[in-house]
């Protein structure tokens, strides 16, 4: 039994070790066009914003482990070009000697993950401007940091990778300018909640620039002019995040079918429209726990837990994947900032009779010293009464608690229900009642 | 209408504050037998750690704005003795005096609370041996401490108010010593976990005196000798924090049913035996969402909202409560502890095919820096699959973590549904695969 994976990143690697493990004897072959895997690719932001520490840090499992300890056939500098369903083969260039090789498979499993989008406008291909998706990425713009003097960034993008590089950015002491065409930062929320974080960019000396196209990149003086319609803006660097692409191409054009967003459809076992063709990671698609309707929601813990089913299934241990709430927390400097489930938005274009409220509480007790303020917004169905999602901002007590919002949306807990909940009390941590109860009792009103 | 309410502590004051809001012709009268309502009585501990704050700064509410602001017949310094339930009517005496009262109810609520348990020893009633429950037992140790020179404490118990009032000592340089009878530190949790707690009371000076039972306490040349019957120890002042005990006998002589731990019995609509009496707070009982049987777990959240029940059923607005999960978190020094749910022992007891695993974990991803150990210990049931506690210990990312446990329990999941839920990720607060999911996932292998 031959199980070829292509793509080694999280869900390739996941997929490949499970499978080793279960099954000794099996033949398990991972095809890799980078020479790295397994590394934390969420960690480079932090780990850029320190020029002393190395980028290797960020690897958790060498390529040798795989091979030696763990007997998987991994080749690195390994480019797929082409899948060839009918005769079960895959087969692409080595390198940049760009030798040929191919394999047969028995089961496959395509995991190509995503690549950060790049607008096809002058100035984009320019050696200071990078974006950041691959270990790759991350080394190179941690040696364009060290190799020139970068006082002034400019990020195109106000995602939570933007965000989270321009944290890491200022602590190197770079003046940093975030620039979208889009009126609003962080569109999914409401203006109160992304006030929070504005003010909080503000006082690190982030200076946001929304409601601008960027047209062109152009070299100047000594760096680079980013050109929009009505302003300009300097910068020794510009880091391009504005979101990423699924790697499906390899996918369409053997025929597989597409889902959302042009990733690969899968079922919930992970299979594709070939049966013999699985795809896991950020190129595949899942299903939303809220919605029931497929998504496309790229988030590493999904690439881990897809890799996983993947192997179970190859293996003959059959899995399926409940889906994705769409829970997500980052960090904006001192600020705490968590999402899970639909905004009132898209709870609105999902056909939901949506409704929300948006409250402040307090992240500590009545009286107990330290209590900063908790932004919650919830939302809710009237018609069902369930819960639909929430998004919480705040210095602290924001990270964990939004997890008890993604699991009531795996329950499809009522909105009364989940204000019936007993969740922990305890003065450093927060008030009697819990903000999330306080937002959902609110919600109950309205609704 | 009359409503009566018996306590003016966190459920009495819920309900009547609920109560007149929703039915501002009601008339709500409170009787309470001390002078303060409306307080954070959990915020005790760390309030008496800080001798430059007033006790004063707790007080959520005073009695004068429940009176003028919110027209609610509050009474203070009012001892009720008797319910009658014959002709509705509640009585008792006022103050020192001792003057008669006598009020007419339509619905009653007795919301008188727990009281410390204080054994029934030689020394127990003397002037530096305290509590801590009401607000006056706060004043009281505060004003011992400002009073006498407290060199020495000894805690006679290790429970949570015990391990709180241990770091608040020892925050005012007091030497502490924490008694108890039985052998281990926290009972319910693994030895692995307790052990961490053990850890952190050593590291902060806390002496340990596990399996040893007090006799008495005697007076000492200039303080009091904790007698036990292989061991003395010296304190300036002794904290009785043995558990609390419901305060339940002005029901029960009235005939009124009692539940578990002698608390009264109440039904999902919080009433009692007699329809027209209800109970709520530290005196009622309350159904266990995870066994369904009846279970006493005074906390504070579930008294806040029992007496908003209470309110609504009142009210004419018919309200029942789901239950209570167990959950509960404290802060030890620099540690969190929590729970949600049964321990296995429990578990057991319950009648479940009860398995555990427990596990170490890490607060921030693989490389983030600052990263700590997180313990987490979870329960489910071979049986049925379901879910059916956890308990963590560490030292951040643990009190907020808890409640996603909470809500599984409330909803009945099955770890391997758990399992699959979509937590939040970001390296700073956690690794891709959440504590509690790794948690999880291993559990399943044991299932």
């Amino acid at each position: 039994m031959k199980f070829v994976i292509i793509g080694g990143d999280a869900a390739g690697m996941s997929a490949a070790s499970r499978a080793k493990r279960s099954r000794p004897e099996m033949e398990v072959i991972v095809l890799e066009q980078t020479e790295d895997v397994s590394y934390s690719a969420c960690g480079m932001p932090y780990n850029i914003a320190d020029a002393d520490r190395e980028m290797e840090d960020l690897v958790v499992r060498r390529a040798d482990v795989f091979r030696q300890k763990q007997g998987i056939d991994l080749f690195t500098g390994y480019v797929v070009e082409t899948i060839d369903r009918q005769n079960r083969t895959v087969s692409g260039t080595i390198g940049h000697n760009r030798e040929p090789f191919r394999f047969v498979y028995d089961q496959l499993l395509i995991a190509t993950g995503g690549r950060p989008i790049l607008p096809d406008l002058p100035g984009f291909d320019l050696p200071g401007v990078v974006a950041l998706k691959s270990l790759a990425d991350g080394k190179r713009i941690k040696a364009y940091l060290k190799a020139q003097t970068v006082q002034k960034a400019v990020i195109i993008g106000m995602g939570y990778i933007g965000l989270e590089m321009a944290e890491a950015l200022r602590e190197r002491h770079i003046a940093v300018d975030m620039v979208k065409p889009g009126p609003d930062l962080l569109p999914w929320m409401p203006r109160e909640l992304a006030g929070v974080v504005q003010a909080e960019l503000a006082a690190h000396g982030v200076g946001l620039h929304a409601g601008h196209a960027v047209k062109a990149i152009e070299p100047a003086d000594s760096a680079y002019t980013v050109v929009c319609e009505d302003k300009t803006l300097s910068a020794d660097m510009v880091l391009v995040a504005i979101g990423i692409h699924p790697n499906s191409e390899l996918a369409e054009a053997a025929g597989i079918e597409l889902g959302p967003a042009h990733a690969i459809a899968v079922d919930r076992r992970l299979r594709t429209s070939d049966p013999s063709v699985f795809a896991a990671g950020d190129c595949a698609d899942a299903v939303h726990v809220v919605t029931g309707e497929k998504t496309w929601i790229p988030l590493a813990l999904r690439a881990n837990r897809a890799g996983w089913a993947v192997a179970d299934n190859v293996c003959g241990t059959p899995a399926e994947l409940d889906g994705v709430a769409g829970t997500a927390v980052f960090k904006v400097f001192d600020l705490e900032v968590a999402r899970s489930g639909l905004s009132i938005a898209e709870a609105e274009r999902a056909g939901f009779d949506a409704v929300a409220v948006t409250i402040k509480s307090r992240s500590r007790a009545h009286a107990h010293p330290g209590a900063r303020t908790i932004h919650v917004h919830i939302v809710g169905d009237r018609r069902s009464g369930r819960l639909l999602g929430a998004q919480m901002v705040g210095p602290e007590g924001v990270a964990h608690r939004i997890n008890a919002v993604a699991v009531a949306l795996h329950a499809k807990m009522t909105v009364a229900t989940f204000a019936q909940t007993d969740l922990a009390y305890a003065p450093p941590f927060g008030p009697v009642w819990d903000p999330l109860l306080t937002a959902a009792n609110q919600l109950l009103k309205k609704m």
